[in-house]
């Protein structure tokens, strides 16, 4: 395969890892729009969604695998197409989280609405915002937007903490709401977790553009300090 | 490098793959003893292993971005080494998983040791099962194994489905133990999630071995019936 081709496969990879990153978004954004309101409709949207990121993440995968076989990528290549293929596999699991919350908007639409004292839209706001950034910092090849995410993780787990502090005083308060106070919370810990995705996709940018590992608090770049601000 | 040479550098590729394995499944090990003993000084062993691990994940992903970097694999040397960098991630997520049971633990020690009809050490023993048939079956290259690893993971998803009804009862009938309840109904969703990285890591050793990906229910065996027992 010719370089100009390779560059045009590697163009179509980032569009289909785009549309991935859409469609977990989007489900995210859906499951958290249920809960406020309270939407089975919503909730059937992102059930039947979810068939589609599993097709979605599998084409990638292959995509990625057949440029692997057909080319000896350079090295700024490879990594690039090692941290979609880890990018794919975290927005699959973003989309997870969003079927497991809207599992759990189905269980508490069957009980009586509770008044809890949680803020979970203000949550689900922040942790939507981490997704987008970390797509965006991956658009735009830039590891200083990758990093604002690794910075937003540590409020989203402050606010998790929080949810699950007074979420339990609420149940052994009002045990009439244990089993809403129990959804919210489990709603809660999901959106932790997209967040702790958000945070994986960040750091595989930072990877893929300085070519050194965040991971694990292991900072490379003064060993690395060249920063690849359009790597294609 | 030579092909000798390559052969040489995948065994050591799968051999601290193997390492990371024991530590990730020593961890879950150690955190659910933790659990059945309500014993701190396990836990404080759990995340104090956490940074073994994650030093373990960042020099397996480093030498097989190398291999990749050095070489054009064949196509089963590529599947293996993409293979093993997915495992990598999900025997990092398991070790993620022990710290956060050894967590619960630390805040269920601070309770009122509660009585709960929920059966941890059973789910505990299934789960471990699967981590390790998962590791035998990347150990031997076989597919079977496997299999039989995705077919575990259903009877566990039912495990934690009924721990989640019996502790939710229990927190409505018993509020006083509100607090232990959750914590297991927590260390249980933990456990369910190990069960789910074990189930990853038993898909990753299908596609590799059989060149097939078997990920949400999408067989190819059917048109690549080959199957390789030894691939190297």
């Amino acid at each position: 395969m010719a370089r100009t081709r390779f560059v045009q496969e590697l163009d179509e990879l980032r569009a289909r890892l785009l549309r991935m990153g859409g469609l977990a978004e989007q489900a995210v954004d859906r499951a958290c729009q249920a809960y406020i309101e309270r939407d089975l409709a919503r909730c059937r949207m992102v059930l039947d969604g979810e068939t589609q990121i599993n097709i979605t993440e599998r084409e990638i995968d292959e995509m990625a695998f057949d440029l692997l076989a057909m080319q000896q990528p350079m090295a700024v290549d490879l990594r690039f197409i090692l941290a979609v293929t880890k990018i794919n596999a975290d927005l699959e699991r973003v989309g997870d989280q969003a079927v497991n919350i809207a599992e759990r908007v189905m269980d508490m639409v069957d009980l009586p609405k509770a008044d809890l004292p949680v803020d979970i839209p203000r949550m689900a706001a922040a942790v939507s915002a981490m997704v987008r950034r970390a797509l965006e910092s991956f658009i735009e090849g830039k590891a200083e937007l990758a990093q604002a995410v690794l910075e937003m993780d540590n409020v989203v787990d402050r606010m998790k903490d929080e949810a699950f502090i007074v979420l339990v005083k609420t149940m052994n308060e009002r045990p009439e709401v244990t089993r809403q106070a129990l959804d919210a919370l489990l709603v809660a810990r999901n959106l932790e977790r997209v967040a702790d995705h958000a945070t994986n996709i960040a750091e595989d940018v930072i990877f893929w553009v300085r070519g050194a590992d965040v991971r694990h608090n292991v900072t490379q770049e003064a060993s690395i300090p060249h920063e690849v601000t359009d790597p294609h």
